[in-house]
């Protein structure tokens, strides 16, 4: 299974935020939709054996199942549409115990160390970085958790909780990419990890 | 310098469309937007080498010119509002004759033929495609036009249109993916072509 974890800083916490503002009134919540979009969609088809969690202001986490998504769109507002139906249950996550809003969609109030230990269970983290080796020079995993951080650097206590938590830093290329091309990036290395041709 | 058309099939060609549904009644135009982001955004700049056509409908082509682009916004709301405004320009674009309703957007009105006439004489011309050949066997050249369709494929005439103005047919991956993903990895190939760590 491939898995993403995009830690938004100034993501909504609440479903009072405008579907007609989501790069402005919402805290950039557009970057985080491109990158569920990112994260699932092929041409004609959802990926799978994808995991794809939004940590939103360190408050909750939105976790997206590739195997059980219904009636997602790549579009930005939909998704939104759909992390705003998720908040809309809030109250009915308690503690780490999650609520399913709608299929494949759960929200749990958890923040970024939880989510990070979490996932780190799961399969083995790296996080996209700058000055992280080139990802050619990396043995993909079978089991990847990337790490990428929204239109903001990670803080310093992130940068702390990932050195403990992340096994590879990897660079995928020579410029510095939004977090949904390196999805999309990522994904096409893996693809085509073993095709020579390619 | 880099290139990417992108054919619109139903794309608007009036300025009468809703910005809060670009998804459905505005023809797809979200697929379009995503595509400009990708052809353009870096993650704190805007790569200025890189010209992005949309043609719409066969009727209008917006023409995007990251040299002189100014105030585009990642997000799919804002990118059609400049697709709109262009529109809005419309009776000012006379015969071939380009109007440049923003700074780095202008919009004629000409369709598939003409643009892709225009682009072959401006550079090679690539047709990304599922039965082209794997993009690591061809050698990429400096002035590519990759030419991509949106959610729908390619139409019989632009088919044989292509087949006359196309150098190549070339693959990214083994998996086929939305036009902006495949605009993305085109300009990661490229980024990391020459490097072999990455």
């Amino acid at each position: 299974m491939r898995q993403f974890i995009v830690i938004g800083h100034e993501a909504p916490t609440a479903p009072d935020f405008s579907l007609d503002d989501t790069a402005g009134g919402a805290g950039r919540l557009d970057v985080l939709c491109r990158c569920v979009t990112a994260a699932f969609f092929l041409s004609h088809s959802i990926r799978s054996d994808v995991r794809c969690r939004l940590v939103l202001s360190d408050s909750y986490t939105v976790r997206f199942e590739g195997s059980s998504l219904r009636r997602l769109n790549p579009d930005e507002r939909s998704t939104a549409a759909r992390i705003k139906g998720a908040l809309e249950q809030r109250d009915h996550a308690i503690g780490h115990m999650e609520t399913n809003p709608s299929p494949g969609v759960y929200l749990s109030r958890v923040g970024t160390e939880t989510t990070l230990t979490n996932a780190a269970e799961e399969g083995t983290v790296i996080q996209l970085h700058e000055d992280g080796r080139p990802m050619g020079a990396v043995d993909l995993p079978s089991d990847p958790v990337f790490v990428l951080s929204d239109h903001r650097d990670f803080t310093e206590t992130e940068q702390e909780l990932l050195s403990e938590t992340a096994t590879e830093r990897v660079r995928l290329g020579p410029e510095r990419l939004h977090a949904d091309h390196a999805i999309t990036v990522a994904h096409h290395c893996l693809d085509t990890d073993g095709y020579a041709q390619f």
